[in-house]
């Protein structure tokens, strides 16, 4: 089979030759683990954050088969609660078979295709609805801002807050995702980041301030927002992409003095925080997709040996909608 | 009468300089104002950030008297509320009188000594009170760290969250206040972080991690102290005096990724926001004073023509207590 090592921690931006494509045996599974065909394998901006160091996992290392959150078959199993052909989420790697221990897994619902488990209905959704629900305290009628407003979980941001009643405005890093967003996801604005004027542009954009701000990205785009915050106002933080890929982290220099003044809240968090309410916004999001309201995009690159490219195009901010990979085609 | 203008907005560091002290008539009051002989002033961190710009109120300029909090006595008032003798506090000016909105200040409660009244009583315990309490949402036998912690602030944020059953661990700027914070008002320790070695020493002193920040600096302090938070920690962000007296602010470069990883929450506030809770925090706070378990440390200034000298000093952090300047003795 194939999978592929991450053979050097980048120091600076990651490259393709940090990665090396391998044929290796099907891993043998011992008690208490799962061997299962990995279908899609999840795309994120953490992943590059793993290699860091430890955050709410351990680093990737040197010679480490590159994790990932994949949707996956089983295959073989020695654990009571799995058995052969079913569909299953969790910790993975980006491998066509992995040997995983049975605790890391969790049964999926049948939903087809399988890749929405991984966009709305998935980890992707999931971050959208309750960082904007349980982290941002969203309220009817307020503004909010979101970045990588094109990325997996930022389309979905604006998309349910368009659904709770809010205004939205996007923020994004070319022409093309911005006039996508607002023609076809229903975003009330969209701003190229880009085109340098971000302060200027949110006050044209935001005419009565923004109360929460969805923030994919922190750096410099974070504290220009920070500028245009309301009173009380919220910062979700969900990821910080801009500091992901390089060697030298941009602290907002209008932090924490901004909170003071403005009595913001900003809060940190991650999917799994709120794993008790997944079947509650997943019945929401599906009842808001069924209204026309939520429609699902995402960018599929075929075939394992390309995921290094999958993850690199969307470091650089060139996917549009949830990133994955196809390993394998859906079952039939 | 004396007053003291403002003449320089700074732009590096504050100098005495850039006050001028005058002699001018004692004003006379329109409708809707009280004359007040200013009793105490408040010297705060805070005056200093007025002078950058608009924040939680209008920015002071060159030539204005400077702004100040302070205790006061009632000389006049086109007021009805107010009357001749009454002791009142809000805002007003370094001047030895001054012509006040009637809709601007508060009468006081008849303690003595007035200085109490910023103190424990006024603006410096119930800022410590509801930023704990509120703000921190402080349980017992959590880690508390106070920044600027012989400060006007932070000495009562020691000593309340001890009084709750925490373990208290102050930063301060001198060994010698220090020494005294863990002395006389019974920190569990104090590091000086002029030592160069905060991060280890914060591990050393904080073996159980840090539950609750109470910052009052900001800075590159903040960004060292984050590193030893705990999962869904709180950071309350009481004042950011490191970026106060300079021209180059420094932004924390863990943020916002350290709050995705541990999920920590960082709240700005100040303390007007709890106004509705002022009399309930008082009645703590006397209890707890009563109870041996608060001691009130007051920094007194004598003679309004010293004010310049009083705030220079609470910014190069050589107050210990709450910093004010008297101005007239108490009435008897």
């Amino acid at each position: 089979m194939k999978q592929l090592i991450l053979s050097n921690v980048p120091t600076g931006k990651l490259e393709k030759t940090d990665f090396v494509l391998q044929n290796a045996e099907i891993p043998s599974i011992e008690d208490g683990e799962v061997l299962v065909k990995n279908i899609l394998l999840s795309i994120d901006a953490a992943n590059r954050s793993w290699m860091q160091g430890k955050t709410y996992r351990d680093a990737v290392r040197a010679g480490d088969i590159m994790p990932t959150y994949s949707i996956a078959e089983v295959v073989e199993s020695n654990d009571d609660r799995f058995s052969k052909g079913q569909i299953v989420t969790g910790d993975s790697v980006w491998a066509e078979f992995a040997a995983i221990k049975g605790k890391n897994l969790n049964s999926c619902p049948n939903i087809k295709p399988l890749s929405n488990l991984l966009s709305l209905y998935g980890i992707a959704g999931l971050t959208a609805y309750h960082g904007l629900m349980n982290v941002g305290e969203l309220k009817k009628g307020e503004t909010v801002v979101v970045s990588a407003a094109g990325g997996s979980v930022g389309l979905f941001v604006g998309q349910i807050a368009k659904a709770m009643g809010c205004r939205v405005v996007g923020i994004a890093g070319s022409d093309e995702k911005c006039s996508r967003l607002v023609r076809e996801l229903n975003f009330d604005s969209c701003i190229n980041y880009k085109n340098g004027s971000l302060l200027n542009d949110l006050k044209t954009e935001c005419p009565d301030g923004i109360d929460v701000y969805f923030d994919n990205v922190g750096g410099s785009i974070l504290e220009i927002v920070l500028f245009r915050m309301n009173m009380r106002g919220r910062v979700v933080c969900c990821g910080a992409v801009s500091q992901y890929d390089g060697s030298s982290p941009i602290g907002p220099r209008n932090l924490p003095g901004l909170l003071i003044v403005k009595r913001l809240k900003m809060e940190g968090f991650i999917v799994m925080d709120f794993a008790k309410d997944h079947l509650k916004a997943i019945k929401h999001m599906s009842e808001l997709k069924g209204e026309g309201k939520i429609k699902i995009v995402e960018d599929i690159t075929e075939g394992i040996e390309n995921a290094p490219d999958a993850l690199l195009k969307l470091l650089g901010g060139g996917n549009y909608g949830k990133s994955m990979v196809r390993v394998f085609p859906d079952p039939t």
